[in-house]
């Protein structure tokens, strides 16, 4: 079983975003979360306030603040922060860095003292007193600032007790000194990361700068726990930031934009006096029009701004943890990341980390893939099929003849295609065998065998698509030819939506045929597959062996539905679709109709365990879960040995024992490497455990 | 003066949006405004909360559901339909016509019936009986259907007294028939024009064909009238139709949606099952969580569901209209239509478009262009901006090299190119003058002298471009070339963003040098310069004078500043930029900072007058309204006999009488077709008029 005690659990995850629980003393709280800074003693909004009107979950506050006043100390040491504050649910202390970063110094106390202090306060989080650099800070100092962080955190963590710690990474703009720092503080086992030094750059709009530090800490960061973005307090980032693994933001911005009269909103900030109308219906906006607000004393006004601002900064918390829990994170920040170039430009920098993000993504969500534009194509899924096609895809062995079918502009691509592979069968008889269909998509290529896998089939496009897409798209359809031997290829024109791509592949691809009736298609192919005897095979087990190639890996097909034995469905009475599939009378599993997935059966499983080496498709446990296991609990992640490092999110996944004995089968929660990491919260819903 | 009352004028706008004020009998309403449908007997949000808690401006009813329940019937006919709904503002009063569509027939009253019972109710606007047409509808039926609804408005025109009257387009999909429909019925000058049979296209997220059909109809219906897009109460399209023109918008969805549990937001629509936290600030959202809600009985869910509705709906609008103030509505789409694929193709089709969305977007906006990708080069700015380069555009006589200058990925250009071209001009000294700077941009190419402009210095684009973007970009280049004689060009690469499109370029200009350093660059100019006297010439006149011919016209720079008379400037103490510009020591014009275009003096307006024949750059008013223009009063629209079609808004114009005798100079409000057809409202701010 795995050392320590934990803190965090995943729930709902899109990207490498995650919707989870952090425990603390005073109770859980879901995250993303943001946390209002919350003054000792100056309240714009009171504490009250943000129970009440705001329902808050968790605050942070400065224990530096208290330290310094000598009132404010002697209370709180003696009734604790929560009794200071009035305040019953989590509250995090902050140290002292921003006034360090602001003043230069802070001389009152020792980092050591501070975080005792903090434990002395009962914060449910205390922050080390870290050493932020600024952007432009030369890379000595910089450098100087991480080894002092790292020294303090080192230290702090001796003395804590019965509070949670935050060891913040610094390292200015210097991304390899932010990975080094995240690597040294990653060793300590803390509780939470904060990415701190980030305000200047959100104040200065250096949003790919600011992308570039928090993927490079967040990469070297334990995938166990919550990773807090440091005073970016503004709901512009909130979906780009999230979408890289911040679970917690605080905001000292909704009051202190309000002292300038500045509106918060999930575009960008407003000054007051250039609103005619105010675009909003928060509870404020609601009962104040701009001009009642412009005519408002300066102090109650202030006090209404930072109401509105808090809960537009709330709100985008919820927006975005929506976004998650349908799988349309993307979607959000492609919309989101048009307030303004600089920040479309960060997010243009996802393509560099796709590889990465595609790690936590989950395989299958539960709504469509919605694909735009070129920036679309930077997307995990995208990348997750080009790179599975390339790896596990292997057309039928009696594919000879290639026809290519777009589906780009096509709305109902089944209405057009069915008919027209139905009349070729009928034409050609044994020998469709021959011809093998794929269509041409945003995705690249995709064999008929494929075409119903998520998000394959569960993706809408528009009609037109940009250069670069199609540049993608001619680059995915050369890349799947250069190792495939088709006789021939044929493009089947039925619309114009892709006549320059069609050209320019006929440059690259010399014996491309292209054709656009279908009386020429059928003589062409009448033509070209009279040298073919014609392969008598059952379409439906090769195109459920290519499905399991995709899903399990190369060669799981044919081990699953072997040529020897025999292989009986069950089909859906209304769609007339395979469902249960048996093998020699054995359930084998299921092929899932709304993603396109296979859901292993107890029988399934064995043949894979069989047909692949530990540890491929397993989650290896304990022998305290396997009785669990095999009764069909859920696997918690703590009893997790091994695990094969391609689980992602949502995969089908074998539950064994450390005898490679199978207990059950499931869905994974959390990808291969976390599994290996987490020892809090489910990693496996079990579907299926072996005994009854 | 021009014939007939009218009801509606134009304060702001953006792209083909505006706001606007309708005058009504119940006061005036700001448009874009979204009217609440709301029944007269079952509603589900009373009107006095609709007046109490969402200070709605104005409201729909139907006269058919009144006409047809004979308590209703009788009360209203007694005391009107603001009574009957305790409503004190503007009523617009449907016909029937959804109903007529929905059951097939209205059989209890005639088209002509119905407009004499809207008066009685003394409804605000009143809604001819219209005959909508199903979208899959024949082009034959479709074509029936609108000539009906024509012979039907022809007949309504002869019965109206005392009351707006509304005559909606119809024509079913097609494109002809909504342009004929809409011609004929702008004959009748009506008061308002609705757009009808959409909501079926809304349903079924025919997005595109919608737009179609907005715009087929909205061009060819008179400027000066508000025009309604009738049943689409989703905010998902306002912004879209908005910017196409639509000023008035109803919601049954409101009430409908939240019958089946459905919570409308910007990006689409949710069923409450589906959420498990409601993403949304409103009063209603701040009271309830969505476990609240589900727990409700039906009938109160449903009011609140359908409050939460309003309030998106209706905040949805004054986004719209701060994008309009703010010049941002091309942002907003472009964030907005990231909703749907299909609203995202519906949004491309504004390539289409440009040409005439042009007509109606002002010359400057208040703030920067945020330019993100391929789409964004559908925008009226960069169709206008490559339009005036061509036609009014050319290169100073003495310059016969160009030195191209890249601006994309530099922030602070200037802080590289102005030290760049002091070094060369030094090497060079007179020799400086056969050089020509030109910046390469998402604009294209900008000869230097027009950098300043808005909106091309007051613009901002990712560091990286994609496809498209750099072929536009090659493709402006290559057409600047194509008619200059330059002896020598020179790509100056100071950064490796654009290497790629600069390898293309080299391919197609023969004679481009290519060179990235500055030793390199000072020696081969001083090669080819050498066979150059030099010519003297004044670099800050020839910029003036390449501005005003940008601004103005072909030649107008020549015109202002001559050779032969004595220019002066005051510049800023602060900056050292030219301000006041004077000849022969008449004020003639000023150089605006902060858009970089002039502001006409009196003296300045009258060589203009001289240099350009009528109508180009004048606003020509009748005798009435001359006495108070010259007296420097705005220009109303109704006194305008005639003007330059090409004023744009914001444009700098020339006001002058029959004689074409100058009275005033100014910025138009109108572009110049609209100031043919308006008739209420200021057409032309008045900066100065003849007499002091």
């Amino acid at each position: 079983m795995k050392e320590g005690p934990s803190f965090f659990e995943i729930k709902h995850r899109n990207l490498m975003g995650r919707i989870g629980t952090l425990f603390t003393k005073h109770g859980k709280v879901e995250t993303p979360v943001l946390m209002p800074v919350i003054h000792p003693k100056i309240q714009t909004v009171t504490v009250e306030e943000l129970v009440k009107e705001f329902k808050v979950d968790m605050l942070i506050t400065n224990s530096y603040i208290i330290y310094k006043d000598e009132e404010l100390n002697s209370f709180a040491r003696k009734k604790g922060v929560h009794e200071l504050l009035g305040y019953s649910k989590p509250i995090m202390c902050d140290s002292g860095s921003y006034q360090l970063y602001v003043y230069g110094s802070v001389n009152e106390i020792t980092p050591d003292q501070i975080i005792k202090f903090h434990q002395e306060l009962g914060a449910d989080i205390g922050v080390i007193l870290d050493i932020p650099s600024h952007p432009d800070a030369s890379y000595k100092k910089a450098k100087n600032d991480v080894e002092e962080t790292l020294n303090r955190a080192f230290s702090a963590k001796k003395n804590i007790e019965d509070m949670l710690i935050a060891y913040t990474v610094q390292g200015g703009k210097y991304t390899d000194l932010r990975e080094y720092c995240a690597r040294e503080l990653a060793k300590l086992d803390g509780d939470v990361y904060p990415i701190g030094g980030l305000v200047p750059f959100l104040e200065t709009y250096r949003f790919e700068e600011l992308i570039e530090v928090v993927f490079s800490s967040k990469r070297n960061l334990p995938l166990n726990k919550p990773v807090h973005l440091f005073g970016c307090g503004h709901p512009m980032v909130f979906a780009l930031t999230t979408a890289l693994g911040c679970d917690l933001y605080d905001s000292a911005s909704y009051a202190k934009y309000a002292k300038s009269d500045r509106l918060i909103f999930s575009y960008g900030t407003r000054k007051l006096e250039d609103l005619a109308e105010i675009p909003c219906f928060c509870p404020i906006c609601v009962d104040y029009s701009a001009n009642e607000l412009k005519k408002l004393e300066k102090k109650d006004r202030q006090k209404l701004i930072s109401k509105h601002n808090l809960y537009v900064c709330l709100y985008e918390i919820k927006r975005v943890k929506q976004a998650i829990r349908e799988g349309k994170l993307w979607e959000l920040m492609e919309s989101r990341c048009r307030a303004h170039p600089n920040l479309f430009q960060a997010f243009l920098k996802l393509k560099n980390y796709k590889e990465i993000i595609e790690k936590y993504d989950p395989l299958i969500k539960p709504s469509a893939l919605f694909f735009f534009s070129s920036e679309s194509l930077n997307r995990p899924e995208i990348y997750r099929y080009s790179k599975r096609l390339k790896n596990r895809y292997l057309p039928p062995k009696s594919a000879r003849i290639l026809i290519l079918l777009s589906k780009i502009g096509e709305k109902q691509y089944s209405k057009i295609y069915t008919p027209l592979i139905d009349s070729l069968s009928r034409k050609l008889g044994d020998r469709i065998a021959n011809i093998h269909f794929a269509f041409v998509s945003i995705f690249g290529i995709i064999p008929i065998e494929l075409e119903n896998i998520f998000p394959v089939l569960q993706s809408l496009a528009p009609a037109e698509l940009d250069m670069d897409v199609l540049n993608y798209i001619e680059q995915m359809i050369l890349e799947y030819l250069s190792d495939k031997n088709y006789d021939s290829i044929i493009f089947f024109q039925v619309n114009h939506s892709l006549d320059e791509l069609i050209l320019k592949l006929k440059k690259k691809i010399l014996n491309l045929l292209i054709l656009s009736d279908l009386d020429s298609l059928k003589k062409t192919l009448a033509q070209l597959t009279i040298k073919f005897k014609g392969d008598v095979i059952d379409q439906e087990i090769t195109c459920l062996r290519k499905i399991a190639d995709y899903q399990f890996g190369k060669d799981a097909g044919i081990a699953l539905f072997p040529d020897n034995q025999s292989i009986r469905f069950e089909k859906s009475k209304s769609t007339g679709k395979i469902k249960k599939i048996f093998c020699n009378e054995n359930y084998l599993l299921t092929l899932r109709p709304d993603n396109g997935y296979f859901s292993l059966g107890i029988y399934g499983a064995k043949v894979l365990l069989k047909h692949f080496e530990s540890p491929k498709l397993r989650v290896i446990v304990d022998d305290e879960a396997s009785k669990f296991v095999s009764r069909g609990k859920d696997v918690f992640a703590k009893f997790i040995l091994q695990a094969d490092k391609e689980i992602r999110p949502k995969e089908e996944v074998i539950v064994v024992n450390q005898n490679d004995e199978l207990l059950g089968v499931g869905k994974a929660v959390l990808n291969g490497e976390e599994m290996l990491v987490f020892n809090r919260g489910v990693a496996v819903n079990l579907r299926k455990g072996v005994e009854k």
